[in-house]
């Protein structure tokens, strides 16, 4: 694992790591912010935020101002990149497929299947290597933002005993049922929908329901609002299932990462509540 | 004057507009932050943010974090570009001269003195447009980072009617003793030194001192300290002069936007201090 930048930020060190990953079978970034407590030796909780389309490891960093929160709750923030990268990884010049769009999918599909596994990249190959070269306490949640609040969705509610709760801003609620969803699912899946419901947060909630807490924001003026997030669908059944669900409408917010500033400490209070002690 | 877009962050509104500046001759583009007591009704007093090198409008929205404090401290932000800029605008291929790089100087050689006007627009035009426009108190204040650090204290020092305080990270703080200082001022003013000094901080504060507050803080792992930023030829002064200056070095921090990110909260109380009732 090579280090390629390190940088004080509130008393703790923001890093970003390049190494070879099993699952995706190329190179991968991650960026990790470890905070003052981490670097007295406390053993801390990690929080992974997985960024939405278009996005790598540094978005969230630069744009969510959550490194003063988390040098306050003593939590490790961790930021993968949304997709495999480099010349030998297929791609499309489409901004909602392909290289920052990875939909945290294992694809199935031609050119896509060799290097486009971002599910086991996320659920369980970067956990164990944070968990092996980090001070981690072993207690852990997940977050994101559009589709990567799909992804944390997703992940979350499939390994519900490796996360303490799950919360999104502006998720794509309901991939199966949105343009972008239909898109990358195709592409990455197949044609048949019957292979797309694991990837689906509304499918799986509607079939498992959850135990885990899951807190989600939305911005009433967000433009993709009613065509592509449509949290309404993962709502409903979570009221049917009485899944602890928390949803939240903010008028006049939109879907930039200023919504999610704005927001952002009370996110990481809310997973900092569930790492009890 | 034309609004490019609006966002709600914390409660405010951030915007950007474009107009055609008198000073510069082109179209100019500028930032604000209004925080909630401004969309109220109540009148605020404004801090103007310059940026450094490459930068533009947008940076110090996007990076800093500063939308939290403006809202809670009721402070109207203001983030001009760093040059002027367009087809019709001189521009050479460095990063450190031309476009994106105006030093806040009013250019006096060919082809830079019909644009690159940046003091009288950061000064004069600007501050007038937004007390027309805007529902500012009156009360000002000016702050920036490595060349706008330089540009915040010039400007400041020129000015002492028109702010209540001054504060910098990082600032090009002798710029006619380092080598973005020489270059530029060699570029914009001319071969001959003895008309550099009125655009030097250093200089300027050893002629008249300064009746504002002055704060500074700055990385000590930061890369350009020793060659470019040269803090020790200020606060030397200072203590001569008997200036109010408060001069903190801060260790293993460098010179981005994770350093501004993490005092931003300590400069806008000072400021906020220094605005009085």
């Amino acid at each position: 694992m090579k280090c390629l930048s390190e940088t004080t930020v509130f008393g703790g060190t923001l890093s970003r790591y390049e190494h070879v990953a099993v699952a995706t079978r190329c190179k991968m970034r991650f960026a990790i912010y470890q905070p003052p407590q981490a670097l007295k030796g406390a053993k801390c909780p990690v929080v992974y935020w997985l960024s939405g389309l278009t996005c790598n490891e540094d978005n969230f960093m630069q744009k969510a101002g959550a490194q003063r929160i988390a040098a306050e709750l003593g939590v490790i923030l961790i930021a993968p990149d949304t997709s495999p990268r480099g010349e030998s990884v297929p791609d499309v010049d489409y901004y909602d497929f392909g290289q920052g769009a990875g939909f945290y999918v294992n694809a199935t599909q031609a050119p896509w299947n060799t290097h486009y596994r971002m599910y086991d990249y996320v659920a369980k190959e970067l956990p164990e290597l944070v968990q092996s070269y980090f001070p981690c306490n072993g207690r852990q949640s997940i977050m994101g933002h559009s589709m990567g609040g799909h992804g944390a969705l997703v992940i979350g509610l499939r390994n519900q005993q490796q996360y303490c709760s799950i919360s999104a801003f502006s998720p794509i609620s309901n991939p199966m049922d949105c343009p972008w969803g239909i898109k990358a699912f195709t592409g990455y899946l197949g044609e048949d929908p019957a292979d797309w419901c694991e990837y689906d947060a509304a499918y799986l909630l509607g079939q498992n329901g959850s135990e885990l807490p899951i807190l989600i924001d939305q911005g009433l003026a967000d433009e993709f609002l009613e065509e592509q997030l449509k949290p309404e669908n993962l709502w409903h059944v979570a009221e049917e299932k009485a899944v602890p669900l928390q949803y939240h409408g903010h008028e006049s917010y939109d879907h930039s990462y200023y919504f999610i500033a704005t927001f952002i400490e009370k996110h990481l209070l809310f997973h900092a509540r569930h790492f009890g002690d």
